[in-house]
């Protein structure tokens, strides 16, 4: 089958004709992709960020945002079968570790994250595992293929916020890309906060009002002193940094109002927290990874709900290393999702 | 009445005579100060780390570990009277704002905080308000003192603990002084968990095994090497830093498992956490901020049961900048406490 | 000043001028009522049911559902002032006991219950404290009144519910009157869940489909079979049985998924569970008592968004025996609300 | 391999040989027994109790409470190998319905349980699942069998006590048998409240002390009066209904406090629960059964730290009927465990 693999740190990914994967264990699950997202992790991934983080060698086929077409099931598979439409938690669990027995499918001590650890879905058949698998019935995989990370990561963030906030909070989103678009759709349907959206470009901004912010902030024009005017100066209960470079961490906690939290979504940069600051206001600052099985069944229940909704620019497989550099550039609008 | 007082940043305090607090408000009460605990943080005001913090104009009367004995209620107070021994919550709060409604008395809108923002405790009375008061029937107001202070901040980190851990998981306690040695305790009887103490000095390491700790760790050598060997490569559910320099928040963030959240609880250094370390792993990083009132209630509750004992080293209150001395050098065993 | 007075049980409440109430304590506020609320317990009340349960002699002023404008404060009260359009949390508590320091106002150990226990607000004015008031700003009192219990009790319950279930989940709501048509409006606000609204009047379905029930069953015809064909024969996750009688909590059990939550709100009835039921299926039964001072916060807050509206009839203060005679007879549309 | 089997309702069990267990399923698990306990609920089975909840025909093993010895493993368990000391969860469960993945085992959409609903333990060898195993290490099967159900029930009811409580609470146990007494060990480990626990026998009574009640109570002698006495007229906070007839339901009600909560873990009997009386006081009526994978996890831990010990009265297979006869008159001191 075709499969868009990493050859080279900082290169492109090559296309090339690999063997389709088979059935290994009994609860192993074939599926035939028909929708992988492209993801800022894949850039991370091609320029080498992940490579002290996780163990894997090069080559390997990249896209861990996957749904498609069940093809064929282990032997111990009863729950799904060939046909199905599914999307793909993203990550194999073996279901038996504490971490999973409690639902914290992403601490699974056995975990395996195809497209990050794994040959992923930017192919045209991937293996899962039945524990892995969300039905999608009337759905369609290539419009919510997106759901699986950027969703999902998301939707644990809000979850996370919507604990932290009652009615009338103030929720700051810190930038409005892939996760950001549904991040938002998320508080408008999760909480009653007074939801904030941020971003440095402006068709960001027209694009964070249509999906349910309150109010958009040009963050290239002191983004902590307008949190302060909205907040009538007693900062905003959450921020979601969902860029977290070294900037917008900084400012994400200068956002915080007294027992505020920081959510950690984005990577790249450091967060530099004085101890008397975090005590004294008695703030905290939470990472947030992916989210679990159960956090991915909720959100394509709201899909269905009609209450989030994925904007996304299909395209062929062998457009995968355009996507990539676009949004690199920033220029990709929605979700880039590849259909094998 | 004798009261010991800041004139002037790094200088001792002086002892003077200042006028008697009178009742100002209807819910004030006037309480006879029997014992006042002598902190680390008063150590920080003398130096000025709390100048840009808060507004106060010297001199005035340090001392926020107050108990005593009630002298005189104002008009409004129906629930305490003269005689009773009482110990007091460190802060004065109004009782309306939204915090002090859903009990998070540290947020109060209207916070006063005598012996930071007003007059303290080293002093032969204090004025407080009725909401401050927890009642301490047949315990001492001296021998308790510290409760309202490190016992209380002490009480919300470990409680933070207990909701992120299982019988079984692993707390870490960074520093082993007059919060350490009363949140041993706590963790004993509030957790299930598995207590590892770390210090630098031998003698608080002895302290540490005979207040709760099943292990202990001399942090001069390696400590993040120690908590990995103890916990099996996999980390520790928690680590609570009570000491917050540089180096005890870099180690603290080193020691946790997947999912692990570091409390910080002491206060000097900078944590520099890196986005990617942060959801990586999915940590937590939580300052915490003393206590509410029903977690001193809690606490008091606690030591009637006999589950936590104050160590304390009781003087006068002109021996204050001994004390101060002594905790600075480290050589002051069990919490100072004056009796003015 | 004229005031709706209980003299007799079983008889009309009658119309005559009391002593206009004074301030008697240094955080009382007297209100002027400019809307107060005519509920089931009004009814519950003049037939004595309340007799055994509170203490209190006749005669005395009903009207428990109040809000207004503040005329006078106490000493001691500095966050309201004279003008300010308030709505009344129903009870008055100290402030001081565990229960009020957690924000369980309504577990107050010395709480007063103004037109229950006390006198009331089918009144032109009433004595309150400062800590039972919401500010309303831009609401008017008269078109929220009802929000001080109907609503109160209505969010309670709902947050209960909400606790309990997770997007896609299954609600049923038992009785679509002054409760029931607040509960739908928060439970689309509050949950992502399927919400079914049951009644025995027609006219009643037709209002639970515009408050935002998904589906609704007439409650003559089998209610539990047709709550099992909604739900796949799973059972609803929560019941709210905002009727209380016999038959609805012996449906409301029945139409329990395992696990279930039965929340009752309405009073009347018994419910008979049998022991091995309620374990097998792990059943909860969870009662339900107005609300806490922070919910009546929140509730103000969603109606300021526009996501709560209450439907009312107002009339004058003579008009208020009628008005229980016509809810008595359930052929009072929206809930009553007097204007003294 | 002999088993002792339900051949007829009210009658004895027969021991018979029947067909060893073989592995059906790759995830299968072949246990040799060493120590099944004998429960109450394997009487309640006898006595037909359980025929309409459970579709079963006879015969069948009985035998709910299991540890022993890995014989076999499946084609798909990694985790587990022959020679393994092992304690088996109660039920056999999917893994993949949303109860599991939350880690609700026991409301699990599939699920299959031994002794009750198929084979159980009370044989040489039982079929079991990887998913159902917890590792004893240095336990010995026969000493910890009785917590598969009685510890697994009791640290499920005694958790949800916990969360209900705070330090200083008033817990009330009703009834100190197999469960009570390791409940009472829990409430001590687990809570800081203040331990109540109630009998109609004077041994039970005994028993009671030593296992960690602060204070026993015969039940014969109007045990509502003298649980007021204890809490001072405040009632508790939460009453554990550990033998579930209608006179101890009743009695639970009316022992509770304000915002109390009577857990139902004994059957037989109905409660009467009037709603006004579930709602002016708010109380909460919660079934509690068995127990998840994880509060058996934790159990074992709480074991292993010897915070818990299970008293048992060992015996062969063909002791069963005898250990029975003699749980059912109350004369069985310590839990009945067959070694077969």
């Amino acid at each position: 089958m075709k499969a868009a693999r990493l050859f080279t740190y900082d290169k492109p990914l090559k296309l090339v004709d690999v063997e389709t994967p088979r059935l290994k264990n009994p609860a192993d699950v074939i599926v035939r992709v028909t929708g992988a997202g492209v993801c800022h992790t894949d850039l991370h991934i091609v320029e080498g960020v992940w490579k002290e983080k996780v163990q894997v060698s090069l080559p390997y086929t990249l896209g861990h945002e996957n749904a498609g077409i069940v093809e064929e099931v282990g032997s111990a598979v009863t729950s799904f079968k060939k046909g199905e439409k599914v999307i793909l938690h993203p990550v194999i669990t073996d279901g038996l570790c504490r971490a999973c027995r409690i639902g914290e499918d992403m601490h699974c001590e056995n975990l395996v994250f195809p497209g990050i650890t794994a040959d992923g879905g930017f192919a045209q058949f991937i293996r899962t595992s039945d524990r892995s698998l969300v039905r999608l019935n009337e759905l369609e995989p290539a419009d919510v293929a997106p759901l699986a990370d950027a969703g999902l990561t998301a939707i644990r963030a809000v979850k996370k916020a919507a604990s932290r906030t009652t009615s009338g909070s103030n929720v700051v989103v810190l930038g409005v890309g892939g996760l950001g678009h549904i991040a938002l759709q998320l508080l408008r349907c999760m909480t009653n906060a007074s939801i904030t959206a941020a971003d440095v470009v402006e068709s960001k901004l027209r694009l964070a009002e249509k999906m349910g912010a309150h109010r958009v902030i040009d963050a290239r024009r002191d983004p902590v002193k307008q949190v302060m005017e909205i907040t009538k100066n007693q900062g905003a209960e959450v921020v979601i940094d969902l860029v977290g470079n070294d900037q917008t961490l900084a400012n994400g906690v200068k956002m915080l109002r007294k027992g505020g939290s920081l959510i950690i979504v984005g990577y790249g940069g450091t967060a530099n927290l004085k101890a008397i600051d975090m005590i004294f206001s008695e703030f905290s600052v939470l990472g947030s990874l992916v989210g679990n099985w159960d956090e991915l069944h909720e959100l394509i229940e709201l899909t269905r709900q009609g209450k989030v909704r994925v904007i996304t620019r299909k395209g062929k497989l062998d457009e995968v290393n355009d996507m990539l550099d676009q949004l690199k550039k920033g220029t990709l609008e929605g979700r880039g999702v590849v259909i094998p």
